[in-house]
Order: C-alpha cells, then structure tokens, then sequence
C-alpha cells in the first residue's frame, strides 16, 4: 500500500526539433520529463516517393547528439506520419514497409523507451502486423499508440458527405473502432498503450466512459484546447477537467502539444499537476486505502479453510463504515426485543460467531450500553491465533459478560442458545466465503424466532469492458492446473481501468435463519444486460449488499455504496476470450453456484450474442472449501 | 495407410424393452452390433413429478440382467426424455436434475459406452452444464446427442404460427442452431458426438452440408424413411442415398429406429450396408490411396531442409496423373522449340532441378522419344541418397543422355545453360516448400528466354467449419512453443470432415523465371467470403494449381481438380477460437508471406465479421527453413 500522493508526469511533444539538446533543456526546465519528437526529419518525405533507396547521406541525425541514457529516458520517438504501409498501392505500400523497418530499427538502436505512431482510420492490418512481427516480438520499447478522440474526419465536412454519400460504415468515423481492430490484431497485446488525443469538443458521456476500459498511457492536450483564466493562466473547461480527472486512477501521463498561448510552457503542466492533487486529496477513505491496489488482482480469501493474519485483521477492524452499521443493527434489534419495562430483568444472548479479534463483540456490548439493555456475549472463533486476542480482551475489558469458546462454529455445542446471531463471513460477492453454509451450521444454536445479523445478502453482477484485467488474468501462469484456470477463477481487485457495459443487476440472494427443509444452497439464474454502444466484454464485476437488520444494510454496490467503507474490494469473474459487441446487442450471462459435499464453486458462461464455453465446469480450476 | 474395405456398422433404437437378454439376441442375429435403451422405464414417469424421492424399490432394472462385456459393448443408454433440468419451472428443475445425475450415475455403474439424449430446443444451458461437469470432467463414456434435422415443430403448424405469432427468433425452429449453441456451451469437448436423425423431407443442399463439417457419431434412421422396391426390400430415395453416402467417409454409425416394415429386421442393416460397399468400391485413386488418412493432421513436409525417405519417394513416383501431365508438357515444349527441319541436328539441354529418384528424368527421355527431338539431361538432386538411384538408373537405362549431378541447385555451377528448367517442388499449398527461392536460385543456368516447367503456380484458400480438425489442432501438444503455437501452424491434411462456408478463391501466384528487380517473394493479400448461412469457421483449407506449360496443368482445387491425381492433400490453416458466423456476414481474410534472410513463413488473421489476433507474428511458431 503506498500512500504518498503522486505527482502529474508530463511531457511535450515536438513537431521538429532544429536542436535537439537546448529542446530537452527548455522541456526539463518547465518540468516536463520527457519530448516526443520525429524520429526522421520530415524534409525526407519528399524523397520517400523517389527514388531515396540511393540516396547519400544519413536519413536521421546520429544517436551521438545525445547520451544513451538520455535518449534511453527521456525520448519517445514518433515514426513519420507520411508511412502508409495499408495503402492499397503497392509501390506506396512496399516502400512505407521499408520506411517503417527502417525507423523501427533506428529506434531500437537508440533505445528510446517508447515510439509512437498514429491510427489514421480502420486500415490498419498490415501496420498492426509489421509492429507485432518486428516489435512486440522482439524489442523490449513500448509502442504507444496515438488515437485521436474524435475523427479528425468528422471535422471535415467533405469527408463526411464522402462517407455518406458511398454509404460507408460509421465506424469507419467512430476512432474507438480504429483502435478496437487494431488491439484485436494484436491480440491485446500489453505493450501496447494509447496516447489519447482529447478533442475540443468531448464525445458523449458513454463514449468517454468507454476509453476508461482501455490501456490508456498518456492523455494529450493541445494548448489550444486551454481558455484562459482571469489571472493570465491556462485553465480546462469543467467539462474536459471531468475527463481528465477520471483518468487520474489509472496513472497516466499527460502529453502537451502545439504552440504556447500564455507566457509560459510551464504554466500547463502546473495547472495538470494541480488537477492531479486535487483529485488525490479528496477525502476518501476507499481511495486512500484502496492506492497501490489498483487493478491488482488478489485470490479471493478462504477464511474458512485458512486462519487470517494478525494484519489482515487489523486492517479490517480499522473500516470507518462497516462496525459503526453493526452496532446500529444490534442496537435496533434489542430495543425491538426487550421492552424498556424488561430492561431490568430480561437477558438477551447473542453469539458472535467468527469473532475474530472481537469488533463485533465490541459493538455489542457498545449497542447494549448505548440501548440500556443487558447482554450475554458468547465470541465463537476458529482460529487459535485470534482466540488469544479474545481472551485477552476478555481479561482486560469485556469480563464476565463474554464467554470466548475456542471453535469451528459447525461444531460448536453450546450450552444454551442465542436470541441473536452476529456474524461477518460476507466476501466482496455475498456468499463467496461459505456465509450460507456457516450460517445454516450455526443456526442449531438459535432460538426459534431468534435473529440473525445480518438477515440476508445479495450478490450483484455487471458485464465490463477491462482490457487491462484481461491483460492481467492471462499473464498468470498457473503450474499443474487445466489450461483455462487461470479465467475459471475469480479476483479480488479494485477495478479502475473499466467501463461498465450495464448496470448491475441482483443474482442470488440467502436469507438467515433459513428453515427450508432440505435447504438448498445452490443457486442458478440467467441475466440479460443490453449493450449501449460498440464495446468488448472481458468479463463481469460482481459485488453484494447486506440487509443486516430492518432498513440498515451494508453495500458495495456502486449504486447503494456505504459511502467511505473499504472493507471489500469488488470481485472479478473473467472469460477467457474477449467478446466483441455491437450497439444494441443483448448479453444473456448464466451463473451458477454449486455445492458438493466438500466444496461451494460458481460456473458461468453467456449464451447471447455468441455463445461460450462455460467456464470452471464442476469447479475444475476454482473451489472454495467447506 | 488401411485400405480395406469397411462394412457399416449398425445399431438398433429400442422403445421399450420388456426383455433386456432376447432384445440383444435378436439384434445381433440380425447383424446389428449394438441397442438404445431406455435407462429407466418410462413408468416412473408418472412418479416423476410427485414424492418419488420416497418411494420403495428399484428405480430400474438391476446391472446383473447382463454381464457387464454386455454393458460396455453393446448397450447405448438413453436418458429418460421427460427430465428437463431447463425448465423455467423451479420445482421441475430440480426434480429434473435430481432425475438426470441419478440416471447419469446408472449409466457410469453400468460401464455403458456411450449415453444419449435428445436436444429439443436452444434452451439448453442447465443441461450443458449438467453434462460438463457430470460426465465430461469426470466419466469415461461418451455422450451421443440426439438431434433432428428438421425441428419437430416445424411439422407441428401450431407451433410454425406461435413461434410467428410471437415474432420469434427462426433460430429457435433451426436444429443446427439448438446444436451449436449447446457444443459451443461445451466448449466444443471432443468426447460429445451427434446422432442426426434423417428427416423425411431433406432440408436444403447446403443445410446437409452443414452437417457435414460437425462430429456425427450415428445417423439415426426411421424404418417409416424407406421405400419399398419392386422386390419388397426396403430403400431410400435417392436424395436420402446421397446424403447417407456423404457420411460413408466420416466412418459414421447407423441407428435403425421405428417398427419392421419389411418382414425382416435384417434387411435394413443389409441395406445399409450396400450403400457402404457402393461408396467404397467407387474407382476413385485418391479415396483409395488415402484411406486411413482421413482428418488426420500430418505436418508439411521441408524438402528443403530434411532429406526426403525412399518410402516417401516411392509412393509419389506412384501417381498416375503427375508424371504424365509433366511427360506432355515437355513434349509440347520440345516441339514449339525444335521445329521438324531441325529435330535432326538441334539439342536441347534439359535440366531437371530436384530430381529425386529420377520420375521426371524418365518422363523428360520419354517425351523427347515420343516427340522425337534429341535432348540432353542434367539431373541435379541435394539428397545423396536419392543420387545413388540416379546414378544407377542412368548406368542401367539412362547411359549417356542423362548427367547426374550431386548438389544443391542454389549453387550448382553449370557447365552449359539450360533451354529446359523442369522441377516438382511444390507443395499442397504451391509456394509452400519454397518452390519460389529455388527456381529464383536455379534460374541463373537458365538461357535467355528458356523455359521453366512449372511456368506459374496458385494458391487457393477458403474458409471451413470443421470441428473435428479444430478439436485435433487444439489436443496437439507443442513442447518449448508458444501458447497458440498449435493454431499457427499449417497442416497437410485430407480433409473430410468439413463444410466448405465458400468457394476457394486465388490467393498467391508465382510466375517462372521471374526477371524482377529485385525479385521480391513476398505477398499479402486481402480476400473476402460471403457467409451463405449460419455456421462456424474453424479455419481455412488451402490448395493450388500449376501451369506446367500452357494448358497443361495440375490442380487440387477442388473446381479444376486432376482427377485420379493423389500426390498432394490440402492444406489447413487453423483459427484459435471458433468464429460464430451469421448468414450474410462478410469473411475478411488477411494473408501474408513473409520472407527473412534465412526463412519464410505465413501471417494470417481475419479482420471480419470480427477482428481476431494476426497468427504466427515473426514466425514465432511456424517457419519454413531456407
């Protein structure tokens, strides 16, 4: 968890640089950390028609005008905009192949960490096989990939009715599309990043969201998209400050291009950093706990089957939200069970079960001072390691009205039962940690309309556009295990760089206590989620909601958030090849959850708009034990 | 290579069987080699949706009715066709499922070799499931689906106008549909086959050739399909001859269902049979010599790099169409070049590059004989071993017309030049074994104005669906390889198994000799298919054609094919995932041929009706050794 603020990484992007060395200077000087510039002088166009194969002379200034190290780390190198290697002329097109080796490999000579080039529209195939062929497959540089957010063909109204009149598909306006195939032929490979190109005027809100899926490396912002403020200073519109802060999460870097308009270049990369510290300094206990954790993928605890850590513990016991809702809960149920004239004389017995290091045993007796009720405590804990704890908070603090017992709750005999069950075995999807069948194993040892806290959980689920998850998910390697495990399984993860396709909806529900007979934990539902725009389904974010007594309830459902709790992370349940989807395309997801005599594991596929494998068939790659 | 004759193999659908024990006898009197049976009898049907959990006694007859040979050779289990583990009825769901892994479990008790069930619509997911991880993960025996042609609710009006009054998707009356969408949820598993039950009325030519390209285990047949001949025997129309004849060489299975029409059970098996032996006995020299080899992948041979075997030699020499075609084309060859004022005095050289164990050397003495011209012949071969036979050939028959030289025809250095280059080194799919880099080497001791023999070669490619190859590709194992490396790699391959989504287009051609320059061997090229219907590509079959000299031309695509010619199989360029395609969809085919210093290689990705990864980047699985 490192929680230091970051800072904005800038860098400026040139058009031509006369003097390379004084250009890196000014750059540094105004805080920026790095320039993009032409890798080959732009007077060698007009020689790339001709006949340039013999020309004399070198095509580039020489890796001497600057150190290794600085061309090594503060230079991205752009490959000339004049290369068209899809030209449907084949002498343009052989001689742009020659080009672009050409520079690709002056590139890797000079070991600049990244190039750069721009997608010109959706004719982009040969291009998108020359880098996979000659870069990704062999130099260690990023490619970064310049996408404009809005076509500059749109802007042009001749193109435009050109489009029109012949009928073309829109997506060939649609810059999104341009990159969608271009990733796709590259089998979204990692190395790959955009460099986004903010237009004047923002695209739809929903086509905003939509680059927030994808592997965004550097924003870039003309000046010209600046307005001055009162003082003399360059200042973002709302609208496009909006858009740049959402990008803060997933770090990226911010590219300044184009002529200075106020005084100094260092007045945009102050006004950047500022929207970068504002952001970070919002009060918010999720995203300061949550920083370093970003899109990192974390297997789901099995605290059954496992003893949590003394740190794991501690953390959570620190959440602002999650106790302070406990303890509303108890307080409500025992004013609702003992009447102020039963104060006196009436005892209700509540049993922690899964106690922990005791935070629920502490709002407990925190609900009952507070409800001017009296209590009998019993913390029922599994693991030894914390019952040292309990029992020496119990010495110290809590005395004779706890009673610790030293086990599995499943096998737990008490010595009389309880009025209230008070438990915590929820996961980031509700059932994910065995609550049911806990809860159902616990429920022998509560009183005929006794209570249970909490009284029922829903998981919910969401399909989401994540190139970079995707990423994630496949690059684990996971020895000794079936050849899909790694997308059979679900994640823990705060999910920043997503779009969410549709909105969450309800999947499966327990209620506590549950006098079904034979209860029936599995579960088995079909979903149906409508697609707004074009996108690519990675796989479906999945959280839940707690109803922990009467109206009071816990939630990491973005739409019901329990503002400031940071006690769950969302889960992620992957599929193992990107589906790609049009406007108006419907998702049917089916979801199930299994239970055998040793296990609990969920199976999921979709059906619609192509039907998939479905993943983890009988828990082959993914178990949780009972 | 089996080249014997294989008989039909019969099965018997029963309905009901009062007596397991005489049931058996008296198929197999009948030549039948296996029975369906019901797994439960069909009265528990009635207790099905009541307390059958509770009720007393057996549920079915006991395993000892037979010995268990008996189970595991000749009884098909077939699961009681009223369990609906799909139904949106929740009780029935689970009543159903309790039902199905019962039975499921029976059948793996009983050692059975195969169970089967009927799909009944496109809602099928549950059961997917059910199967997936009930029998697939864990059970040996294989899963035979029983699917119609034609939807029984076509047949029945009522439904025909529900389904159009509801404005239902038309998917749902398409079987092939309710099939694809259920293997697709199975992730295409190898272990589940179908059991197509012949229609009355045939759907369309290309709805039966669909079928072609999936796995079908047993054409199941209704005695209600035949017709009786004057002699009283039963027969099929010839529309239903022809579609039966088309699954003889995927080695299908015939089921015989429905009451004896015709005095015997044994004439059905009989009949069937003959249609099998007609198939069979059909005088065709490539069905012949490949028998054995259907659908089985071989990797291409790389004349270039490995030395081929005498074996290898021996059966190539053997193609009665080949040699032929080559002894013509040298023939006319000679005649356009020595007119008849000259045959006595004028020689021409001759130069047969590649000459392996000598055919073309032969043919080449042949067609001057039959021309009656004077030629001179070098035989030049890199194999050592294949000089030893040419050495002696040219000792025992050749003597002095021919000259044996022992080198690699890139740096062989001529006394003389040729008039005449003839060579046979193409492979399945032309430019494959490098034919391009040789003759470009080879033509050096060409004179001006020379011919070569091949003049041109093509390559043709279309897209496939065949199950069966994906299923082969994706099992191969490939050591120290990249993870798709299976999928990268082109296959020889006599494909049977598979429907043709569109017609073979050209892809590459290579002309000889060739005077550009520089000469420049590599290609890339845009091709696009029309989708005629639903269907699934799996990847691309890829064949040639060879100008040898004028109209004289040798042809495996499939349009032009030289008949009775068996040296070449096709080629199969496999996709990593299975591609839904939907009638009216556009295939975008991208094909490349790259050449580096010391290999060369294919790319190859589609880019519609949706964007997939370009296969084999920098021929990181698959290179041909220069």
């Amino acid at each position: 968890m490192s929680q230091q603020v970051q800072r904005a990484s800038c860098g400026l992007d040139l058009c031509a640089v006369p003097e390379i060395r004084s250009a890196l200077k000014a750059a540094s000087m105004n805080r920026y950390e790095f320039v993009c510039l032409p890798l080959v002088h732009s007077r060698f166009k007009r020689e790339f028609f001709a006949s340039w194969k013999n020309r004399p002379g070198p095509f580039t200034r020489p890796d001497l005008t600057l150190p290794s190290r600085d061309w090594n780390s503060f230079i991205v190198a752009k490959i000339s905009p004049y290369i068209d290697v899809d030209s449907p002329n084949e002498f343009i097109r052989r001689q742009s192949e020659y080009a672009l080796e050409q520079e690709l490999g002056y590139a890797y000579h000079l070991g600049v960490p990244a190039i750069m080039l721009s997608l010109k529209g959706l004719n982009t195939s040969n291009l998108a096989r020359i880098l996979y062929s000659k870069v990704l497959e062999i130099t260690q540089y990023q490619v970064w990939i310049h996408v404009p957010m809005v076509s500059f063909k749109i802007s042009a109204s001749q193109w435009r009715s050109d489009y029109e009149e012949n009928g073309k598909n829109v997506d060939e306006m649609c810059t999104w599309e341009w990159w969608n195939k271009f990733r796709s032929l590259l089998g979204f490979e990692k190395k790959i990043g955009i460099v986004l190109e903010m237009s004047t005027d923002l695209p739809s809100q929903e086509e905003c969201d939509r680059w927030l899926g994808e592997p965004i490396k550097c924003l870039l912002l003309s000046t010209s998209t600046f307005v001055t403020n009162k003082k003399g200073y360059p200042i973002l519109s709302k609208a496009h400050q909006a858009f740049v802060k959402s990008l803060v999460p997933l770090s990226v870097q911010v590219i300044i291009k184009g002529h200075t308009k106020h005084d100094n270049l260092g007045f945009y990369q102050k006004y950047i950093d500022h929207l970068w510290q504002d952001v970070q300094y919002q009060n918010d206990p999720l995203s300061y706990f949550g920083r370093g954790y970003e899109d990192c993928l974390q297997c789901p605890l099995q605290p059954l089957m496992d003893n949590l850590e003394s740190h794991t513990y501690e953390v959570f016991e620190k959440d602002p939200v999650k106790y302070n809702e406990y303890l509303r809960a108890i307080y409500y149920a025992l004013i609702d069970n003992i009447s102020s004239e039963e104060k006196e004389t009436k005892i209700l017995t509540v049993m922690v079960v899964g106690a922990g290091r005791g935070p629920l045993v502490t709002a407990a007796l925190n609900a009952a001072h507070r409800a001017d009720r009296k209590i009998k405590v019993y913390a029922i804990e599994k693991n030894p390691n914390a019952v040292v704890t309990l029992e020496a908070q119990k010495e110290e603090i809590w005395k004779d009205s706890v009673t610790v017992v030293s086990i599995d709750m499943r096998k737990f005999d008490p010595p009389e039962k309880a009025d209230i069950l008070v438990s915590e075995l929820l996961g980031s999807f509700g059932d994910n940690e065995l609550s049911p069948e806990c809860l159902d194993g616990a429920q022998k040892f509560l009183k005929k309309g006794g209570i249970s806290i909490p009284q029922s959980y829903t998981s919910y689920i969401c399909p989401v556009q994540t190139s970079k998850l995707y990423n994630e998910v496949r690059l684990i390697k996971l020895k000794d295990s079936h050849i899909l495990a790694q997308f059979e399984t679900p994640y823990v993860v705060l999910q920043k760089n997503k779009y969410i396709i549709a909105k969450n909806q309800a999947l499966f529900t327990f209620h506590h206590p549950n006098y079904d007979d034979p209860i029936d934990n599995t579960r088995y539902k079909i979903l149906n989620f409508k697609v707004e725009q074009d996108c690519v389904l990675h796989g479906f974010s999945g959280c839940f909601e707690t109803i922990l007594y009467k109206d009071i309830s816990l939630s990491i459902v973005p739409e019901t958030y329990s503002q400031g709790m940071f006690s769950w992370f969302p889960i992620f349940f992957p599929i193992s090849e990107p589906v790609q989807l049009k406007k108006g395309n419907e998702i049917e997801l089916h979801f199930w959850r299994a239970v055998s005599k040793t296990n609990v594991w969920y199976e999921w596929t979709i059906t619609k708009p192509v039907p998939l494998h479905i993943h983890n068939p009988n828990g082959r790659s993914y178990k949780i034990g009972l």
